[in-house]
């Protein structure tokens, strides 16, 4: 079980928490289950300990950055033992240092190696919840490390993984994953199950239930996550039923669909992503090796370009070069551009962040046609203008102007049957 | 070095701290000093993780609460190593798990056993500024432990006595020791240099600069110890000279005082201490066996008593016995007394808060007569009834009534010509 900031925010959440991790250690009749539960740091407080690094160096060594904000989730996990001791359960917490949670590279944003979990799943036999703060390890030399933000989900992740868990439950401000956002679409549905590729699309396009992370471990390892809300205080659901979204392989999907437990979906769900800027280079010499010149340099810079479109520009042998970037990278690409104009040889930079992408993400499109036009077709219906588009096995993205988001959203979760029916109808 | 919680708290008082470091390691030409640094949480902190604890269990478990408390240090340690670095400093933090700080006997009141320094050692020699977080360890199963409320004045004389350091100088909010309260006594003088034996008695009677049990460590092992404030931003003081009061050996102490450093004093200093409280028992019997009836259940209880005395009572075979104990533990004392009434027999329990006690320090007693004369006369040409006396080799207290321990104080530092000469003199 994972908990959020969000639900570890002060004395009293951390004690709805025990109690939600208190039922699941009595789901089954007679017999306690064995669990270990990851907790982040309260709300605000990653925040506070890293205002506090900033001010006390602007240009701060991630070693001891890590130092710092590591502290926050020793208090969760101290708290959280402390308050399932005075529910009546046995529990301890488990630091990075003390299981270890081995990492790897850097500081600051390090990746989980190894996790030794026999003293702790010792402990777990014996009846102990494992308390373990997220986002904490080690490094091979023996200091603090992390996994940079959001990286509680990862950790959650990697501990199932390592005590070969039957599910990892992330307890979120959500209650699920949805097939869109529903304070966009009101007929929004939660989904019973996506499969590990779905997630990572729809979480590549802006629907950040779980870090990403976190999915693709979970794809590595096999491990099935659900995502639930821990604001649903729901005594009543019986603790083996699944309330939140299951996250499985495409393999477990298809027997819940045979099993009749989920519907065949031709799309799972609809996302938007407002954070991309389109540059447009104009007047580039057509020419082999022209367009390589724009590309490497920024690849180089860990500068991620999605949608790439050639058009033929006014004169002969020359093209306009149109491409996304991160909102949040656009100036420094600016930047890099003009440095290596002399190679690549355009006239002029054009940019504009007033785009949105709009993905549609589903299995089901691996094996069905007509997904795309499908999609074309609703989206001109309504007059609404496509000026990008890029395609993966299991998503179609459109480029279109950002002011048409929340109608292109609407569109098209209506146009492939998303919407929820009527509780009247 | 050791700064303590309110010279830690906030960004900008740590980065005065790191300033006051830096002078140190500079402190000699040419050569850098090796110096390591021990801090507290920040001001109010621990407070706050202590609160945090009570919420999550009244009862709490004192291993969680290590894990919880332990991480106001551990955030002062990384900061304080962040803010050296932006100074141009080496500087790394060495948490306790790390070293590591071994500790024994329980949790939230262990004791420091060793502490393993080489690498440490060997980081400074290498220019770098090792910090490390007070008050914390782990134990003999690798486990957080912390030393009890105070216990970073401990870490860092251990830490001292690890490293075989030439000083441990302990900042604090006093820049020193003085005679007496400077509160109370306009004219009390900074103490030079005090002895391992008088601080501890001045402690134990409410002079409270350091932690007792961290005198005691540094007496043990031979540590020598400066009290100094970290709020004089004196940056005209060589830093080879001396600020605050030096804390040594009665060796050293003879030493200065032979080189023409110090003068030798009779009396160091006047302590007064309100925290006591007076029990009289009426007619006790007067027979082999009644005194330790009263003393050992309070023993065994863990209260200390102070002064005794015995009184002959109204009648014969019968005797008053009065005695002290902290006012913390008054009312403990008494439940324990009534429950023993049987074994002990006496008639009434009277008990009285209002009193103070009144105490004359000095090492210099020990081959002087006439010091404890000079006190009773100095009190009793000014009206104070002393209603009990104890002595040590090298203290002289005295019970009088709480409403004169002002004067009293006064008139004894006065009486032993410890008072400052005027500057106009």
């Amino acid at each position: 079980m994972k908990f959020g900031g969000t639900s570890m925010a002060g004395t009293e959440r951390i004690r709805r928490v025990a109690n939600i991790v208190r039922r699941q250690q009595a789901a089954r009749d007679g017999k306690l289950q064995e669990v270990a539960v990851v907790v982040s740091a309260m709300a605000g407080e990653t925040d506070r300990l890293v205002n506090f690094c900033r001010e006390a160096n602007a240009l701060y060594d991630p070693a001891e950055y890590d130092v710092v904000v590591a502290s926050g989730e020793q208090v969760t996990s101290g708290l959280l033992a402390l308050t399932l001791q005075s529910l009546g359960c046995k529990a301890r917490s488990w630091l990075g240092w003390q299981m270890p949670v081995r990492t790897v590279e850097a500081h600051a944003k390090a990746r989980i190696d190894s996790i030794d979990t026999p003293a702790m799943v010792a402990s777990m036999e014996a009846g102990e919840i494992a308390v373990v703060p997220g986002f904490q390890g080690i490094s091979d030399n023996g200091r603090v490390t992390t996994l940079g933000r959001g990286g509680s989900d990862t950790s959650a992740v990697a501990v199932a993984a390592a005590v070969k868990a039957d599910r990892c439950d992330i307890y979120t401000d959500v209650d699920g994953v949805y097939t869109t956002d529903p304070r966009i679409v009101a007929k929004a549905r939660k989904l019973k199950a996506v499969t590990y590729e779905e997630m990572l699309e729809l979480a590549s396009v802006g629907a950040k239930v779980l870090q990403t992370r976190s999915v693709g471990l979970a794809m590595k390892e096999g491990v099935r996550v659900q995502v639930l809300s821990s604001f649903i205080d729901d005594d009543a659901t019986p603790a083996d039923e699944l309330p939140g979204t299951l996250i499985v392989s495409e393999a477990e999907m298809n027997e819940l669909v045979e099993k009749g437990e989920m519907e065949r979906q031709l799309v799972t769900g609809i996302a938007h992503d407002k954070n991309e800027a389109k540059v447009i280079l104009t007047r580039v010499p057509d020419k082999p090796g022209a367009v390589a010149h724009i590309f490497e340099p920024l690849a180089a810079a860990s500068i991620n370009v999605d949608m790439i479109i050639q058009n033929v520009g006014r004169d002969k042998g020359e093209t306009d070069v149109t491409f996304t970037v991160p909102q949040a990278d656009l100036a420094r690409a600016q930047a890099l551009l003009k440095d290596k104009r002399g190679d690549i040889g355009f006239n002029r930079i054009i940019t504009d962040s007033r785009i949105a992408k709009i993905s549609v993400v589903g299995v089901g499109m691996k094996s069905h046609a007509g997904v795309a036009s499908t999609m074309f077709r609703a989206l001109s219906d309504r007059g609404i203008n496509i000026q990008a588009i890029s395609t993966s096995e299991i998503k179609i993205s459109v480029m279109i102007d950002e002011d048409e988001t929340e109608l292109a959203v609407r569109v098209l979760h209506t146009a492939y049957g998303l919407d929820a029916e009527d509780e009247a109808a």
